[in-house]
């Protein structure tokens, strides 16, 4: 190997180490740690993130990657080397191009910010954080400014969705909205469909089982991971062959569980599908929060919520809970887990209005930044933009736009798009996997997935952060990003359950 | 404060930083980690371990210390500036005296003879592991050959009991011998104790909640801890607000969890009962291993199978498990869980004769060092030590000289002496607190140990690292260390068990 090569490597394997020793300090904050061990975790994590961060940004990887040039103009682009030099270099730049001083001081910004945000979501006072919005929306604006743009949004978005733009998503997004409201609207004039199967008493460990044995006939596997219980779900990885999930149970609602569960391990499959010629190296790992929500959205939802997915498990669900579901049919759990609702909650959205929930916050955090809207008439134009998309706004802020921790304990602009760019992409990989393996859908109905996830491993996974998500949705389906697919496949669901024509 | 102490303090609080993740890496390893997640696991400890000894022993402390001279002269002994000084003066030496290069060479060849010493034992086969033994007895002798001493096993033993010495621990090791031999010969002559009360079916869940129910009557509070499961039971601190147990269960035998957990918990009080001023720096821990043990053999021995605090607990035991015990006075069960047997296995060893398996141990390995004995005589060495000292002797070497992992996964000399010294301790320092309050013992049969926990906290817990394991049992006790209070322990106990005169 390159003797440069080489060098760079040694410096990402010790960076590697020290980010997964942190993201473990993480896990263990949510699920284990005793009370009082809040106060030495926050500076151990602090002290661990600066040593990586020391490494990382440090002139020896400059000067290594100035003399790697040549190397990657001979290499093949799409080879592992000239990914990881082409990789380095990108991430190199995001952590060197912003002042220390000035992360410091908006990491303050966003401590204090997200401190009174709790407060003014529990007293339901908007003003009360108003003032550190308005400084948040100027950091933001600078953190933007340090990296060239056609757009002010476009670094921010950059960050967790490489080279996705507001050019792109803008039309992308609206094209989505103006299908999705019509459609919200004809379901939400139907009945509502019956969810009393799922809001009964279910025991928490029968839960958990369930959800465990799903999630390993999907091919999770317990010596590579494990399930353990969290305030709020999350996936998290210290190594290729330690990917973890974690979930919560509501007793009085079965669905809760379940499809958290699945949704984290479809992040996890992505993780531990990584090439392990990739291992320890930054691109151990998925490329994009929108690719890493394709595959949670298509395990939850595409293959989570589907009635192939029941039709096999369904009566091994009524074998463990024999007395709760003993007088429902298939199609009445069918429609219960898939009930759609007008709702003012994005995380307690159904499938179908989620995504409106997400571009009204894409919008109005991109038109904050173009200076085309104040912080001051946000909580009115949250209301006016809930009732003309979901026919429903919230009396109180609490329940409008205090309801998500984004702006308040982090940047605005490029923290919401993922989620969409992810059912989007869901549909269109979901769609060639079938074009490819037309025996998938059978398969599923006898919970058989190893076609499906070796597609996926093959197809996506492999690859960690070899490519950016326009380059994967372009290798896997060979096409570019569209949301036809994702529309047609909600039509298509939507009108069998309601009984409706679109 | 003077800037030089800041600045070395600031060092400090990495290292410990870097230490604690680490151990949390460990717990982790111990306890939830799936299993393939075992080869990045190791990895990650090296590179943090890697780390903390590159900020450790960087010229940078070492300027700092020369700067800190005169300050430390000025200060009191007994301040917390002063020990700080002197404590990272003497870790510092231990941490750069000893070339990396050999270091690494002695950790290699430990990791060889570990997985050697695996095989070795499960084949019953000495010879298999003997001439890494032999290499093993070299690298103790050039390491201990890096400090100056006037025998060549005090430098190993410094590593984990600071300025004790073989001039020292021979003189009262032969002492204690000379006592316990008659002593165990006289207790075994005896009918043998009845402990099928302890050896039916007791649930596993039962057991550790009645241990943790001990456990925070002592005085361990789960808000700064908690007990899991693993293989072998260990104590593990990443901060002094978050020190953890674990331990491990038999569903056959009702000791083994409970006193496990107490002996681990004696060891977390102690952690725990440091000051906070000492916080994220390197005094903030025991002392030594043997003041170290004499706390968990304390609140495990002298105070966990006496029988005042089973008149307590004895009939709370005997309503969470009915059926096993309601034939079975307190006197029964005091009795079980106090059985003396010769026996060939230092960890199940019972209280009286587990310091003669400890001072086999010492003695041999300080013979080795000198090179009185041979590596080859040492299976033959072991068994007439074990016939002499008690009574009995093992036809296998698994159960003899290869039953113990310290010689084979590290080094020979200064691994075995803290055990006993912990026991010795353990009567001084109860003595001393029953003479100063003398309303323990009291307590003790009402579940009240605050008076009992509090002095040794004021007198001992609190200092930390400050000050050696000789100058806490002066300070503590206001004499030297001795066996006599250890002596009189045992025999009042053993007298009364067995009812017999010694």
């Amino acid at each position: 190997m390159d003797k440069n090569l080489k060098k760079l490597k040694k410096i990402l394997y010790e960076v590697d180490d020290i980010n997964n020793a942190s993201s473990l300090l993480g896990w263990d904050q949510a699920t284990y740690m005793p009370a009082k061990g809040a106060e030495a975790r926050a500076r151990q994590m602090a002290t661990l993130g600066k040593l990586a961060h020391q490494k990382f940004s440090s002139k020896k990887i400059a000067k290594l990657l100035k003399k790697l040039e040549p190397l990657e103009k001979d290499l093949d682009y799409n080879s592992n080397e000239a990914s990881l030099i082409r990789v380095t270099r990108k991430d190199y730049e995001k952590a060197t191009k912003v002042p220390a001083k000035f992360l410091e001081e908006f990491s303050n910004h966003a401590s204090a910010t997200y401190q009174l945000w709790i407060q003014a979501r529990a007293q339901d006072n908007f003003d009360m954080v108003a003032d550190n919005l308005e400084k948040t929306l100027d950091y933001s604006r600078r953190m933007a400014n340090y990296f060239p743009h056609e757009h002010i949004a476009d670094p921010l978005i950059d960050n967790s969705d490489e080279a996705m733009t507001v050019s792109v998503l803008r039309p992308l997004f609206a094209d989505l909205r103006k299908e999705l409201v019509p459609l919200v609207e004809a379901v939400v004039a139907q009945e509502p469909a019956d969810d009393s199967a799922v809001k009964q008493f279910f025991l928490q460990d029968k839960q958990l089982d369930f959800a465990m044995m799903i999630a390993q006939d999907y091919g999770y596997d317990k010596k590579r991971g494990r399930l353990d219980l969290t305030h709020h779900p999350f996936m998290t990885k210290f190594a290729i062959d330690d990917v973890r999930i974690t979930t919560r149970v509501n007793q009085n609602d079965l669905t809760d569980a379940i499809f958290s569960s699945l949704h984290e391990t479809g992040h996890a499959l992505y993780e531990l599908g990584v090439s392990h010629d990739l291992d320890r190296t930054l691109l151990a790992g998925g490329t994009s929060s929108g690719v890493h929500e394709s595959q949670s959205r298509l395990w939850e939802n595409q293959i989570g919520r589907s009635k192939d997915l029941w039709q096999y498990y369904y009566p091994k669900l009524q074998e463990v809970f024999p007395e709760q579901l003993k007088d429902y049919s298939l199609e009445d759990y069918y429609k219960a887990i898939n009930k759609v609702s007008r709702s003012l909650i994005r995380t307690d959205a159904d499938e179908l209005t989620y995504n409106l929930h997400v571009i009204i916050r894409f919008d109005l955090e991109t038109d904050l930044l173009e200076g085309k809207i104040a912080i001051k008439d946000l909580p009115e134009l949250w209301r006016a933009r809930y009732q003309a998309d979901l026919g429903v706004s919230s009396e109180t802020d609490a329940d409008g736009v205090l309801q998500d921790v984004h702006w308040y304990g982090g940047q605005i602009g490029g923290v919401f798009q993922g989620y969409t760019l992810g059912n989007i992409m869901s549909s269109q990989f979901y769609n060639a996997a079938l074009a490819a393996k037309p025996q998938i859908k059978d398969e599923i109905s006898q919970a058989k997935f190893d076609t499906l996830h070796n597609w996926l491993k093959e197809n996506i996974y492999t690859h960690g952060r070899k490519f950016t998500a326009a380059e994967v949705v372009k290798m896997a389906t060979g096409k570019e990003m569209t949301t036809k697919p994702y529309i047609a496949y909600l039509k298509e669901k939507y009108a069998d359950l309601y009984d409706i024509k679109f």
